[in-house]
């Protein structure tokens, strides 16, 4: 493929607008989109299949920016190629409200996929991305039927390889051998301390070669566009391995500064602006400038595009015909919605069931919705026997030479990789046609924090099976058992922390978490067994909180989730009978959605004038919100057989009742005792 | 070295230990214990030195079991060695209070270096002892005394290498060229899910050759000792690279269930047991039985290790002679006591000093402490620039092929690899001799939360440096903006969380943070400017909270941190002057820490009688443990300028007002409104 002048042209256009709003918000990374803007020109221009129009086509190829702060490329590249991204919002870069904000965010930005700037996230969000279309096209691809066969290419710089979440996500994907993913490393030799010289002199090409990847190395990443290109090529060519290109570049090239830390993350100066627009050939007096020739070049890319959509639904117009069930489940699924009448399938039970644990109940949810759910896609972070994440009979999701599975499959080994598992969640969501969930200990989604931080702010529909929730889990001890972990997620934006109390309860998590499109859950289960609990269904738990148990003339609330509500009733017996005490119990499975409630529903659960106390085997952070008196562990656990560690911390109805008194003689001194709930101002949203 | 009966039986003893222990607490991991009770053996036999009298001695040779769950090897190990650990200590395995938890936990068991268990942390602790060794090394060793020359051992599993965090330690290890570290990787190709064909295919040893490690490879490691001895020898011979020696065995040696994932986490059943003994030749009926002849080997070595110590010493006394200011330092340090007067360094500020931000606060402290705290070591995940974590002049600790520094250096450029520095810092202030720092973003602390739940468990003085603390980075936006990080944080028992308001506060939080001996620190530090307080000292902030304004008949307290707190003081203006309402003003830096104050004390920060009010830029969870209303922000953030941002979330002196005049006039409806300090009973600790 012949290159010239219209395609430096391009490439400079693109690294100008990094350099005009960079400055323009004088905040800002222009090294990055300066340095990878011919990857950039080369991969979008002659490789990539995208509709602008329609930029949740389904089998477009995705684009993942896993170094974000380069976001000024991504958006410099969704304008020129005629996103609903004008120059305007280039000149918005970094403003409040707008749709270019610091780092890409994919809830707000048509083109963007995932939410990237935290660095590592991205390239695991690819591999998501990639093991979705894998499954995807192993369910629907039919002979003659090709329909789903994009690829996900990632670009990614020094900082993500640098992070362990990176490494664990690319061993994996070399052991799954995802053919479709092609990654562009950026090696510019510059990281914010300097030199990577002084932190980072490892063998990136053998190290992925020893993942299992196909490894390219291009010499000259400024100027060999032809080179570049031979690389895509080659690595298009190879169907069993993922690629990484090796791309020598120069960190914001064009400045009088190229190549030094200094064109990292600051905007270059005025007279640096001058000159490197003046070598390109732009005006120096002319900001944000696109020649006409550069909009014409990728408009018609982007026409081609539209027309590769067009002719696919086509394809898909002519499946329908052959395979109308497929063709109204791929809809159905790239919908969001899951199938009608799924929630019958939804175990329920009655106090006459067995006590069991809810991590066990929580599998037989899986169990019993999984053929109704079909776009259900589990795993474990190793630890499946304890996680209880996979239904029997499901197949894993392995490559077939493995002898294990193939892409059909709808298990992942993910290994003991809990937060690669997490980021990889969200790239499976980014796809459109998967429901993801992974299994770890409660204690272990802690390593995959970062992660699930951008499940919340990507609002996308993950759900954790986070086991062994408490101390409850006995004997291993410390190193295990969950203090601060709920308090934790409880208190990240937009995601739900469950944690019910029985089989009910549980079936009301999934429930719920199933049918948020746009929140993530983590539901949190016992190693133990539970009882199933008297006054509890999946209608009232889906409700974050209700009362379990009511009585006239309450002189306390007890509040409580999972396997504390059962003591707790426990407690209110023992209350009635030795102390005269009435105790009401409300079971609060998750905090985030008993707050959307109305007030008026949320005060007939916990109402005025009757103290409230907390009961949970955690920190007590957070609880204050609910309760006057608060029953926790503010210390690490202990090491021993669950029941004893329950002794030692006092979480027996004796224990219970103990607290209960106090709470109520401490606050029989206040005339009207209120509700934590009542407020003086509403929190902005 | 010939290898005989003598060696076998030890093994086999080791390895019945670990059987009978989980077998009696019905609970635990048998399959690692005895399949690398023979490199166990060798290492611990033929090369480790220590002394078991004496488990601090400075020079010992360090071993971290970084696959934690195969604590009864270590267990084992310790008690035949003669460690305070005995039979019964071993019989209360798992169970509550024994010195012999599920996991290995450093602050109460002799012998156990750090706490391991969560996967992947032990190799970077290791990776910490190491470079904590080098660096020591670096300053104290002299011509003739050779005083610290240990090495530190690690074995590790398939599960630690999948681990993300141990990538990320393993590619510094590489880069720092840590000829002292030697780790023996058990593969056995089993993990929890099965055979590690399902998840873990890579190329182990040729990843860590692109690390920079050397590696060797032993073939049968159940049986050839002499192989293992010269891989050992081999590894001590490689003096500028780390060694992995990856070492084939078979896990659950002897057990029916050798070789499977049955024998990993579940102890043997009776009857294997009993085959098991009579295959190793010891008496069926007998548990925990150790044969005299074990002890008396075991004991020998034991004793070449106290005379080794023995002539230690005497080489201490030497060189005390030659360098007794050297002598006097290493002693001191080793104490874990700072030099007395340090804190006189510590800078103080007046109203009248400029408006300055907190992590450039945080610069100057460690400007100026450095020179008087030579046990400062600090470092950042490629943020130096950033975190402002470099004193002027500072050295980086670096090899010195690198031309970039040299061992004695004090800086570390961990590169982009916060987890792994947390779990670096841990083994560097495990060491003994080292006060460790570490810097990044606060929202980035969150991917090493694994790593600063263990400093907390541990009880390891360790600093986090956690700049850009809020929306008030402002133009980098949501996805570093931290909403739930501090709320996080404040749950994890025994961490400090700080976030001071100005200068004092700053000293404050570091006096604090470096004084104590057994709790980890994270520094929470403005990007922004923040106004010098009137009404704060080093001594009133060290309480962790104080009463910054007073005001009689208020009407009203505002309860603040950090950057709010100086809006809080205009707020305050504002409410006298337009509002008529008295406002006093409590800043607390460090929630922990005001806790841990006397009743009176606390409710004379926040007495009986006012409204409080909270206000600061985050989750609002947990603050309801100190105020009756919150002002805070349960979403996520905006990428714009930080006034921008402030504005839009209302943090303005008018904004504080509103909220203010609320909570009085929502609260006037109660006669006497409590503290919310006031409980009804206390909590268990």
């Amino acid at each position: 493929m012949a290159y010239g002048e219209i395609d430096q042209l391009a490439i400079n256009t693109i690294r100008l607008l990094a350099v005009d709003a960079t400055f323009n918000s004088n905040s800002g990374h222009p090294g990055a989109p300066m340095g990878m803007a011919p990857v950039a020109h080369v991969l979008f221009n002659k490789f990539m299949r995208f509709n602008p129009q329609n930029p949740s086509w389904l089998n477009r190829d995705r684009f993942v920016l896993s170094n974000g702060h380069g976001c000024m490329l991504q958006y410099a590249l969704l304008h020129l190629f005629g996103y609903k991204l004008s120059i305007q919002d280039l000149k918005n870069f970094r403003t409040i409200d707008s749709i270019t904000p610091g780092h890409p965010e994919s809830h707000d930005t048509p083109g963007i996929e995932v939410t990237t700037g935290p660095l590592g996230q991205g390239v695991c969000n690819a591999v998501g991305l990639a093991m979705a279309q894998a499954h995807t096209a192993a369910i629907f691809n039919k002979d003659g039927f090709d329909l789903i066969n994009n690829y996900t290419y990632c670009f990614l710089g020094d900082g993500c390889l640098m992070e362990g979440v990176s490494s664990e996500a690319s061993s994996l994907a070399g052991h799954l051998q995802l053919g479709n993913l092609i990654c562009v490393y950026d090696d510019n030799h510059i990281s914010i301390d300097g030199d990577t010289n002084c932190a980072f002199t490892e063998d990136v090409a053998k190290r992925y070669e020893s993942y299992g990847w196909h490894v390219v190395t291009v010499g000259d990443g400024d100027h060999d566009l032809d080179s570049i290109e031979a690389a895509i090529k080659e690595s298009q060519s190879v169907k069993n391995k993922p690629s990484l290109i090796k791309l020598r570049t120069t960190i914001g090239y064009g400045s009088l500064k190229q190549g030094t830390g200094g064109v990292h993350g600051s905007p270059l100066k005025a007279d640096d602006i001058a000159q490197v627009k003046k070598k390109f050939g732009f005006n120096p007096d002319e900001s944000f400038a696109v020649p006409q020739k550069v909009y014409d070049l990728y408009g018609k890319h982007s026409s081609e595009g539209a027309a590769a959509e067009a002719e696919w639904n086509q394809l898909l117009a002519k499946y329908k015909e052959s395979f109308p069930k497929e063709h109204a489940e791929l809809i159905r699924r790239h919908s969001g919605e899951l199938p009608e009448g799924w929630e019958k399938s939804l175990p329920t039970y009655t106090p006459a069931d067995d006590a069991v644990a809810t991590r066990k109940l929580s599998e037989t949810v899986l169990t019993k919705v999984e053929a109704v759910v079909p776009e259900l896609f589990g795993g474990s972070a190793d630890l499946t026997g304890s996680n209880l994440t996979r239904w029997k009979g499901a197949v894993d999701f392995q490559p077939k030479s493995t002898g294990l599975g193939d892409y059909s499959g709808r298990y992942v080994r993910y290994g003991v990789r809990e937060h690669a598992m997490g980021a990889i969640l969200n790239g499976l969501a980014a796809y459109g046609t998967i429901l993801p969930y992974g299994g770890t200990f409660l204690n272990f989604v802690s390593y995959a924090a970062g992660a699930v931080r951008l499940s919340a702010l990507s609002r996308f529909r993950t759900i954790w099976v986070a086991t062994h929730d408490s101390i409850g889990l006995g004997e291993d001890g410390p190193t295990h058992q969950p203090i601060e972990t709920l308090a934790h997620f409880r208190a990240l934006p937009n995601c739900m922390v469950w944690r019910p109390a029985d089989g009910n309860e549980t079936s009301a998590a999934y429930y719920v978490a199933m049918t948020s499109k746009h929140t993530p859950s983590i539901v949190a289960l016992s190693r133990q067994n539970l009882p199933q609990l008297e006054g509890c269904t999946i209608e009232k738990a889906s409700k974050g909180a209700y009362v379990l148990q009511e009585v006239e003339g309450a002189n306390i609330t007890l509040i409580s989730t999972g396997s504390e509500v059962g003591i707790c009733v426990d407690a209110a017996k023992e209350l009635a009978e030795k102390h005269n005490i009435k105790a009401r119990i409300v079971s609060i499975p998750c905090f985030e959605v008993f707050d959307t409630q109305s007030k008026e529903y949320r005060l007939s659960v916990l109402p005025d004038g009757i103290p409230i106390l907390s009961v949970e085997v955690m920190s007590t952070m957070g609880w204050e919100r609910y309760s006057h008196e608060q029953f926790g562990i503010n210390r690490f656990g202990a090491s021993g057989a669950y029941k004893d560690v329950y002794k030692k911390f006092e979480f027996t109805p004796e224990g219970i009742a103990k607290r209960a008194i106090a709470t109520v003689n401490f606050w029989k001194e206040v005339p009207n005792v209120r509700s934590p709930l009542n407020r003086a101002f509403q929190q902005l949203i």
